[in-house]
């Protein structure tokens, strides 16, 4: 590719190897370290998936239960991030709050050598437990109770809704939890994981590079669709309304949320998983309504689309904003979500990049004008 | 390229085209939209050039002294953040402070339109001028004395020497400090300029992609250089140690710091400016300690390399620090200060960027290995 016909956004370009994930996009197939997302949704729990992901390979029971311990007696905030959180501007966004948060309590951790060890990497890692805490507190204070204490007898998951809800959740919502932040945990390059490599490849803390990976995800471009399904679902009301409701978007050229994806030409494999999820927790709670409409948008949505020999399949946003909304999750919390879950792969990729580092320094390509002379202010 | 032999660190890849910034290595030049930094060093000021990398042209009287006001106006920092600042672990790092206070503040601001459009993005930027004032304010804290108030009929640089001694510097001092900031307010592609770029493609806020990019800044690969000028100056301790010292250093094969630069092949223009105001402050305060290892260091290695035939030239870090430490700024503040003024170039490429936009997301090679089936934990 010559200078001037450079790639936009690096389109099509290759910036890494990984050995961390892999998608499989004709099959609708997602393998973490090469174990299917199937497997792990069904058998695994987001904390041996962390460590598959950070380690390299499945703990022995030893090293899953020191693992989690020091993940779980880490997932307290000190008063001082509580305090960030009280203070915080209503009309700010929780995302803004989380990457400020994360870079904070970089400075609550000694950083040795240059913070550039992969041990190091690895150490630190367990205080970002500390993340869903913050999604949970700030959800809290803002419903203007009180910070609960997290617990260390629960899962990432359940310890999650715990906090948020200030009891112990039923084991199958500590379940489905858990298993969403699983789904999120991974999924190769998107624009939040290239930053946090870009940020790691420097040397910065692995906080710091969270941090700036949560900034990515902010973006609209980036996170934010199950949030917005979740929205349209609010618009479009009930079952009975999908049909027409479809017709004019569609007549409006309207994108059709959790729709299609840029990998996957077939259902995303997260999708069938979060569908089984929600179908469950509709069940259970007897209420169809999200659901219903669901799979009535997704069946009209198919035919339309084989009409025009263009086929879209759900993917994995399509069904977890219901699930979360049937959790008793508002939906402003679930691009935070997506920082909890996706902590642990940001943090396999900046582990991965930093093993075999080489500073990230593209080139830009100067198209501005030649020269000119400076023109003193009264002669402007 | 093929994809089995990508560039690492995307070295020599071009990721975007801009018009902001042009550095001729070959004649040590360097220009601003046009305008050479030499002269921009002689009769602009930070503001004005932070003027010129946003909106494209030199500001008339009525432009310039519009935009000031804005800026100056918004310097304090609100109570939450002192607090913020107040309570940081002693052992943290300025650099993950200023990271999480300015997408803290973020939360302040009323961003419009999914904080996408271009004039969104200059409005916001004039509370970027609480930087500095981070800056100041976590020093004197630090040293146990309280907030000091900014000023608004002072430069940005003569405005920080006062809030950071809580006396007005004399009108060289000033000057000198808000040309510094001026020197490093842009310099085209770097790890922290191009995250900045990469975050604000997905739309996050201009907060939160400058909050990345001091990420990276903190990173010892790419920030920090004329901290590590100073301190190697310390370890030399006087002018009649430098040859012996150098002599050592070559002889492991030691890099000396603030020399050699990737792109220019002749002094830095930068390092020509800073070295005037070096020997400027010097001769004010009738101290030329610094002045004169740094300048016995640079005759002694350009005969060096020139034996060896490798020229190497200082670069704007070699003189820099020097300046800071006899304005009485102590050396931690440097990579902040470096964060400081190159705020500017930030928001420049971030503007640029919206400007034709495209989301960075370059493609990821997976080189792991084929699917394994998982084995449950008591058969590992």
């Amino acid at each position: 590719m010559s200078e001037s016909t450079y790639a936009k956004g690096l389109e099509g370009v290759v910036a890494a190897e990984s050995e961390i994930c892999r998608v499989d996009g004709e099959n609708g197939k997602l393998y973490y370290r090469g174990f299917s997302i199937d497997d792990l949704a069904e058998h695994s729990s987001f904390e041996e998936v962390t460590y598959l992901l950070l380690y390299e390979h499945l703990p022995t029971t030893k090293e899953l239960s020191d693992f989690t311990e020091k993940m779980r007696f880490q997932r307290g905030i000190p008063t001082t991030v509580q305090n960030m959180i009280a203070d915080f501007p209503p009309r700010g966004s929780l995302m803004e709050l989380l990457q400020s948060v994360i870079s904070y309590l970089s400075g609550n951790v000694i950083h040795t050598i240059k913070h550039s060890t992969d041990c190091n990497c690895r150490r630190t890692l367990h205080q970002v437990a500390q993340i869903a805490t913050v999604v949970a507190t700030y959800q809290r204070l803002k419903e203007g109770k009180s910070y609960v204490e997290p617990r260390t007898d629960l899962s990432h998951g359940a310890n999650f809704l715990y906090m948020l809800r200030g009891e112990e959740p039923d084991e199958y919502e500590g379940k489905v939890m858990d298993t969403c932040l699983l789904l999120h945990a991974e999924h190769g390059f998107c624009a939040s994981t290239f930053t946090a490599r870009v940020v790691a490849s420097t040397y910065s803390t692995c906080y710091c590079s969270i941090s700036a990976a949560i900034g990515a995800l902010y973006g609209f471009l980036h996170g934010g669709a199950n949030e917005r399904v979740l929205t349209m679902l609010e618009e479009i009301g009930s079952k009975e309304n999908v049909a027409q409701w479809l017709d004019e978007a569609l007549a409006k050229k309207s994108k059709i949320m959790g729709m299609g994806h840029r990998v996957y030409h077939t259902k995303d494999p997260r999708a069938v998983i979060t569908e089984r999820h929600l179908q469950e927790l509709a069940e259970r709670k007897d209420d169809f309504r999200l659901y219903d409409m669901l799979k009535e948008l997704e069946t009209r949505f198919r035919e339309r689309m084989e009409e025009k020999g263009k086929p879209l399949y759900p993917n994995v946003d399509f069904f977890s904003g219901a699930v979360y909304s049937l959790l008793g999750i508002p939906k402003e919390l679930f691009t935070p979500l997506f920082a909890v879950a996706r902590t642990a792969g940001w943090l396999a990729h900046i582990l991965e990049q930093r093993k075999d580092n080489r500073l990230f320094r593209p080139k830009c390509l100067y198209v501005g004008g030649e020269p000119v002379e400076y023109v003193p202010i009264d002669k402007r």
